[in-house]
């Protein structure tokens, strides 16, 4: 039997886990600030009316939002959904956040009856639409069991990281540096050889195959090559997901050099004006610096 | 009919080049400045007898030194063997060295009317041994005629890049400026991981399938999870590589501030007298700033 889910925040990785949900059979409300968002999944499928009316039934609900701050405010600030689930619902916390922030979310929906399932996504938007999410994901048994539906829905491969709230989100902060890292040294690495002659295209094709190439290089270096940088996913990203990882190195004690010199070039990124632009723009940093021509660019 | 062919430095990638020339049928004497390592190859099938009274005869020169000075001193130092090869022989330079060193090498040879072939390899000893090397080269079309039978019996892949020495070299910088990072940034999130309850099994399992993985992180970190840092690649050959392309960045007015600071770490790691340790005993810098206890250490 199908249950009744709320996807909140219809963004490139929303969009796809609600699209996910339907397709397994459940009904599905679709929210966003973005009123189109809203209109194009109830044309595709999704639950017509308000979700405010429907909260009190709603078994599942899924944030797909930006940032710790609003998971915050979607759940428990002015008009949060928190106190309008019934007992026994259960809330999953899919953007990157601090571990403590999970921790104190979880604890707060279980003050409502609530469960809480902290469950950080990985895998970008053509698996989310895919239903084929890699989930790193932890929390009670019980928030495991009443989230099995949206799982099975969402996700190729669910990782169970422990027995409560937190472990999901540093697990996710740990993916982010390595990606974050691996995307600018891409960036670095391309601009180098581009010094040297290499074309972005010899590039991609021989260290594809060599041992210098990371799922993020395979990913985002043909966006380079193309010279399109439609935002998958964008620049903007990156100073809060390592920033989120420099939070905790402080906290924790441990030194993570080479995350705080990705994070300075993302940075300079978002000062030249590039934040909304595909996260592969990173690129243009180095490039202006040596003054290298990037393809798609005049000479 | 089979070549003869030279293989000087028998180290962990030379012994697997000479392994698959000698496989694939050509007549190979193994040179070495350690004995031992010679003996055991002549055991296994490679010529007998001093090299120095073959070298009139030989078809190829396969250099697989630790550097540029090494390589040059073989070929052009007190006993070198360019000055005794035969006319239209070849020398096929492997070590990692910078592009203007092999433009330099190739010219010198060529005044002795000997084919020089700029090809640095990437792979590893396991596929050094099996005959699937990557082979980034570049030089004369008569170079590359010359290298057929020792490129079909050493490599997987061949990349073509260009028709003259330094190209390949230019990209093994490239990919040793990417290989370099991601060892070192593996190093740190895995410690990142370890601060935040993450143990390095479950920081393998997840990460080696999400978006975070890269080609050295499966490569490494099972030796970091394995406490055994039995070195396949030496803590010592980071210095050298990433000081290569710390030295083309300046001289082409391009940042790398990533590999610079990775280079950071790998040079910490020589100071705590870790340089012949594998290299994801990088990690261990890491470890000791926080306190923290890898695999295989005592609490």
């Amino acid at each position: 039997m199908g249950q009744k889910i709320a996807v909140i925040g219809l963004g490139s990785m929303g969009y796809g886990i609600a699209q996910s949900c339907l397709r397994a059979g459940h009904k599905v409300f679709g929210a966003d600030v973005r009123a189109e968002a809203v209109e194009r999944f109830q044309s595709e499928g999704g639950q017509s009316g308000a979700l405010a009316d429907h909260l009190g039934n709603i078994d599942t609900a899924v944030l797909v939002v930006l940032n710790a701050q609003q998971t915050e405010a979607v759940l428990f600030g002015e008009d949060g959904i928190a106190p309008k689930m019934k007992a026994g619902a259960l809330v999953v916390g899919c953007a990157t956040v601090p571990p403590a922030c999970a921790t104190h979310l979880a604890q707060r929906c279980g003050e409502l009856g609530l469960h809480y399932l902290d469950a950080p996504i990985s895998g970008g938007s053509i698996k989310a639409a895919a239903g084929q999410l890699g989930i790193m994901a932890s929390g009670t048994p019980g928030a495991f069991d009443a989230a099995e539906p949206m799982l099975t829905a969402c996700a190729e491969t669910v990782f169970r990281l422990g027995d409560s709230a937190g472990m999901g989100s540093a697990m996710k902060a740990v993916n982010q540096l390595l990606a974050g890292v691996h995307i600018a040294t891409m960036a670095e690495a391309m601009n180098f050889g581009l010094s040297q002659g290499i074309a972005p295209g010899t590039f991609l094709e021989v260290i594809s195959k060599c041992a210098g190439s990371s799922w993020m290089l395979e990913n985002r270096a043909p966006h380079i090559v193309a010279g399109d940088y439609t935002p998958h996913s964008q620049v903007n990203i990156w100073p809060k997901d390592l920033g989120i990882v420099g939070e905790i190195a402080q906290a924790s004690g441990v030194e993570t050099p080479i995350a705080e010199t990705a994070l300075a070039q993302y940075r300079r990124a978002v000062d030249m004006g590039l934040g909304h632009e595909d996260d592969a723009a990173v690129i243009k940093v180095y490039a202006k610096a040596a003054g290298l021509v990037l393809p798609g660019e005049d000479a």
